[in-house]
C-alpha cells in the first residue's frame, strides 16, 4: 500500500500550514526551553514535532537463493529491491518486516535476526532490516509489486536494484555467507549515494 | 528539551482534527489501496500517516560504572534512566544518542556500537540503546535531569528506574559484563510491564 513504501510517495519535505488540532496557522519557531525550530500552532500553541521513519524489511532466503521484488510503483518503478517499507504503529520492527514480505510479495516468512541498520539522515529514515526463511514457494507478486524471482548471488540485478540500502545490504550478505558467519551491519547513506558502513558484531 | 523526550508529554494518541495542508477536516478512513485507517483530508485528500517514533540512547561508560540520569520531567519525574530521547530528523541514531547525552548529562561520549533494540508496540516506540564510553568526568544536569551520578552495579537504584526498557537493558548489560561478553540484544515491552528478550548475536 502506498503508505508503507520504502522511500515512498509520501511528502517528506516537512511543510505545514495549519494545526491539526485546532486548524489554526502554524508559525516555524524554537518553542521556549526547545532548540530546534518546530512548527508551533499560532492559536493553541500545539508543537507538531516531526522525526524519522523506520523502514523495515527482510533478506527472505530459500536455500542459496533470495526473494527480490520488481517494483510496480514510483520511485524507482521496475527496479528490485528486498520486500521492505514503513514500519506502522502497533507493531514490533520484526512484524513489520514480515508483515511487508507478505504485501509485497504474498511471502511468509520466519524472521531469523536482525541484520543490517542504515541511516538516512538526509531524508530522515532508518532502515532495519531482517534475515528471515521463507516457509514455503508459495510467492506471487502484491499490488506494489510487478514481479517476485528467487535468486542467486550471481543472478542479483546489482545495477537494476532500487536503493543504496538494498545494494549495500546484498553485499554484505554474500560477502558473509562466503566467510560463513553473518554479522550485524550499521552503517549510514550519504547524499548522492555515498555510503559509509562498519560491522558492529563479529 | 520537551520534543526530545523518551516516553515523553507528547501526544501519541493519534488524535487529529485538521488537515495540515489545508486546515479542511479530516477523516478517519481506509484510503483507496490502503489496508489500514488513516488520517484523510475531507478536501484536498491528503493521507496524513502515522509511524512508530525512534528513542536513541547511551550505557555512558566510565571504568565500572555507567551514568545514570534522574529525570526532571513527566513521565516519571524523579525516576532514573540512562540518557536517552527521541531521535530527530537529520541525524544518525548514533548521533543522536550522542545528542541526548549532550543535552541530559552535558557528557561527550564517544559511541562503541549498537547493544540493544526494544520494540514498544502499544506507545508507537522503538528504543536503539548504544554502548559508549564517556570521554571525561566533566557532566551534569541537564535542563531535563535533576541529577546525573556514575554508579557501580551495586548502586543501581532498581527500584527507582523510570522506565521497563531501561531495567531490562541493564539487566542484560551486567550479566553480559559478569560473562565477559556483551551481545546485542532485541525485546519486546508488552503492556503491563511484561517483558520478553532474546539475544540476537553471540
Amino acid at each position: 500500500m502506498p503508505g508503507s513504501t520504502s522511500n515512498g510517495t509520501r511528502d517528506l519535505s516537512g511543510t505545514m500550514n495549519f494545526c491539526s488540532q485546532c486548524g489554526a496557522t502554524v508559525s516555524r519557531r524554537i518553542p521556549d526551553g526547545d532548540n530546534l525550530p518546530r512548527w508551533v500552532c499560532d492559536s493553541c500553541g500545539t508543537i507538531h514535532y516531526e522525526n524519522p521513519k523506520l523502514v523495515v524489511g527482510c533478506i527472505a532466503e530459500w536455500e542459496d537463493r533470495i526473494l527480490l521484488c520488481k517494483r510496480a510503483i514510483e520511485p524507482r518503478l521496475g527496479y528490485w529491491t528486498v520486500p521492505a517499507g514503513f514500519m506502522e504503529n502497533g507493531e514490533t520492527t520484526a512484524q513489520g518486516a514480515a508483515r511487508e514480505t507478505l504485501e509485497e510479495a504474498n511471502a511468509r516468512v520466519d524472521i531469523s535476526g536482525l541484520y543490517a541498520v542504515y541511516n538516512i539522515p538526509h531524508i530522515n529514515q532508518v532502515y532495519m532490516l531482517f534475515r528471515a526463511r521463507l516457509v514455503d514457494l508459495d510467492f506471487s507478486p502484491g499490488t506494489e509489486t510487478l514481479e517476485t524471482r528467487l535468486v542467486t548471488e550471481a543472478e542479483i540485478p546489482w545495477d537494476e536494484l532500487a536503493f543504496m540500502t538494498v545494494r549495500n545490504t546484498l553485499h554484505h550478505y554474500f560477502a558473509d555467507r562466503a566467510r560463513g558467519l553473518y554479522r550485524f551491519h550499521m552503517g549510514t547513506i550519504e547524499p548522492m549515494g555515498r555510503a559509509t558502513s562498519h560491522v558492529e558484531h563479529d
